[in-house]
C-alpha cells in the first residue's frame, strides 16, 4: 500500500470510451489492453474504463450475468493488474464480479499493479436490480502517490448524499465507471448536454471536488448510449468531454485545488453545511 | 388556510427579475407593484420577487442591515398581501426580517392574501453571515389550489441535503428567491450557463421536481448579478430563462408531474435513495 500523500502538481486523467462486446470477456480485455497502453503513451497516470467493460451491460437474464462474472483473482482484473504496472498508472475500471453473494457491478482500483479496493454499485439503475446484488459499503477512500481518489458507478452519481460521503472524507478525484443509456429524445432538448453530465457538474461544484466519468459507446440488444465521458473541475467546468464514439480524452488535473473548499471570502462550501438540520422531516408550514 | 389538494392542469409560474434599491423598501415597493401586476396580467398564478427585494443586498454594516428591516405587518409584506389578495396569485419574495433575535434574510409565501409561512434562509453566504441571524426551520410546505409548495433561498441550493427535505415530503415547485452574485470572469467558462443555473438543473433533476429560481439584475455598490432567473422542470430542463436585464419570465408548469419520481420502468428517483447507508463515514479502503 502506498502511504503518499497528495502532492502538488498535476496529472493526466484519461477516460477510455469503449464498445464492450457483450459477454466476450477476452474480447473486452483486449479493448482494455489497446485503450490503456494508448492512454498510458498520451501521458496519463490516472486511466478510466467503463462500467462492466468485462461483460457488457444489456443482460436480459440473472444466468446471463452471472456467466459473465469473473472473480477478482480472474483474467480481467490479472490483466489490468499487468497493465497498471507496466504503465505506472492507476486503473479504475467496471467489472462484472463473481462473489459470494453476488454478482455486483463492481469497479476495481488498481495501484502500480496492486489491487487496491473493489466498489460495489450500490444504486442499482432498472432492470440491473434482477441480476445484481447491490453492495452495502461507502465509496473508498484511496490514497496514492497522486492524491486521495475515491470510486462510485453510474446511477450512484445522481445521489448527492453519496457523493457527499468521499468528498467529505477528502476525495479529490472522483472516478466513476458509467455506462449512461441515451435518454429518449423527447425527454432531452437539443443542443443540451445529457442530464447525468449536469448533475456530475453540480455533483463536483458543491464539494469542490474532481470527477471523472468513463461512458461507454457501442449499440448493445438495441440500446444506445450517451457516449458521455468526462472530466470535470472543482468549479463543475468540464475539462474534457468526450465525442459521441469511441474515444479516449484527457484532461490535466491540479489535484491540489480540491483540497481548498472556499468558494468565497468568509464561504465554504463544506464548512457551510449545517448537518444538525438535516435530521429534520420537512412538514407543512404553521399558517400566520 | 387553502386545504385544496394538489390538482391536475398546468400553472403559470413567473420570475420577476428586478434591481431593488439599495435601503429604499418604498421604491422597492413600488418595483414589486408594477412587477406583480404585469406578470398577473400575463397569467400568472405563482409570482416570484428576488431575495431581499425590501432592502437591496449589499450592506456594508449590521446597523445597515438592521435599518432596512421590516416586520411582518410592516409597509412591504403588507402591500404583497394586497397585491396577491387583488391579483388571486401566490407571491413568494424576499425580504430582510425584522424580528426577535434578527435580523433574518427570509421569505414570505403569501397566498391569496395570505402569509402562508417566513422561511429563514439557513445558508448564509460569504458576508451575510455579519448581519443576518440564520435560521433553523426546514423549507416548509405549503399546500395550495395550485400543488405543494415549499420556500428556501439561493445559497441553500447549494446544500442538496437541504433541497432534499421538501422534495421527500412531496413539494411539487420549489420557489427560490436569489440573489446571485456574477462569477469573476475567470471563473466561468464562455458560453456556459451560470453555476448556480447547472445546480439548480441538478437539484430539480435528481428529485423530480419543479424549480424556480427569480434572481435579481442592477449593478449595487459595485456588484453585477448573474440576473439568471430560471424556471425548471422535473427532468431538470430550463423551460424559461432570463436575459441579462430587468425581466419578467413566464413558464407553464404541470406540477402534477412532480409526483411521478420513476426514471425507468424499474427505477424510482426517491425510492431508490438508501438512507440507511448514507449516514456511514467514509474510510480508506481495505488493501487486497
Amino acid at each position: 500500500m502506498t502511504d503518499a500523500l497528495p502532492q502538488a502538481g498535476t496529472v493526466v486523467v484519461a477516460c477510455c470510451q469503449l464498445a464492450p462486446v457483450l459477454a466476450d470477456p477476452a474480447a473486452n480485455r483486449e479493448l482494455a489492453a489497446g485503450a490503456v497502453a494508448q492512454a498510458a503513451a498520451s501521458g496519463a497516470s490516472v486511466i478510466l474504463l467503463p462500467e462492466l467493460l468485462s461483460s457488457g451491460y444489456v443482460f436480459e437474464s440473472p444466468a446471463e450475468a452471472q456467466a459473465s462474472a469473473e472473480a477478482t483473482d480472474g483474467e480481467t482484473i490479472t490483466l489490468w493488474q499487468r497493465l497498471s504496472a507496466e504503465h505506472h498508472a492507476v486503473i479504475v475500471g467496471g467489472f462484472c464480479e463473481k462473489a459470494d453473494g453476488g454478482p455486483y457491478n463492481s469497479a476495481a482500483l488498481i495501484d502500480h499493479g496492486e489491487l487496491r479496493c473493489v466498489y460495489r454499485k450500490a444504486h442499482l439503475w432498472d432492470a440491473e436490480r434482477l441480476w445484481f446484488t447491490p453492495g452495502d459499503a461507502a465509496p473508498p477512500l484511496v490514497p496514492t502517490e497522486v492524491g486521495l481518489l475515491s470510486v462510485m458507478i453510474c446511477y450512484d452519481l445522481e445521489f448527492p448524499e453519496w457523493v457527499r460521503l468521499p468528498a467529505l472524507a477528502g476525495a479529490q478525484l472522483l472516478c466513476a465507471p458509467v455506462n449512461w443509456p441515451a435518454a429518449p429524445a423527447s425527454r432531452h432538448p437539443d443542443g443540451e448536454r445529457a442530464a447525468e453530465v449536469i448533475r456530475v457538474q453540480a455533483d463536483a461544484g458543491v464539494n469542490r471536488m474532481f470527477i471523472a466519468a468513463c461512458d461507454r459507446t457501442g449499440t448493445e440488444r438495441g440500446v444506445d448510449w450517451v457516449a458521455g465521458s468526462i472530466v470535470v473541475d472543482p468549479d463543475g467546468w468540464l475539462l474534457a468531454e468526450a465525442p459521441h464514439a469511441e474515444a479516449t480524452i484527457l484532461a490535466e488535473c491540479r489535484l491540489v485545488d480540491a483540497l481548498d473548499k472556499r468558494v468565497a471570502a468568509l464561504s465554504d462550501i463544506h464548512a457551510d453545511r449545517r448537518p444538525e438540520l438535516y435530521r429534520q422531516v420537512a412538514s407543512p408550514a404553521q399558517t400566520s
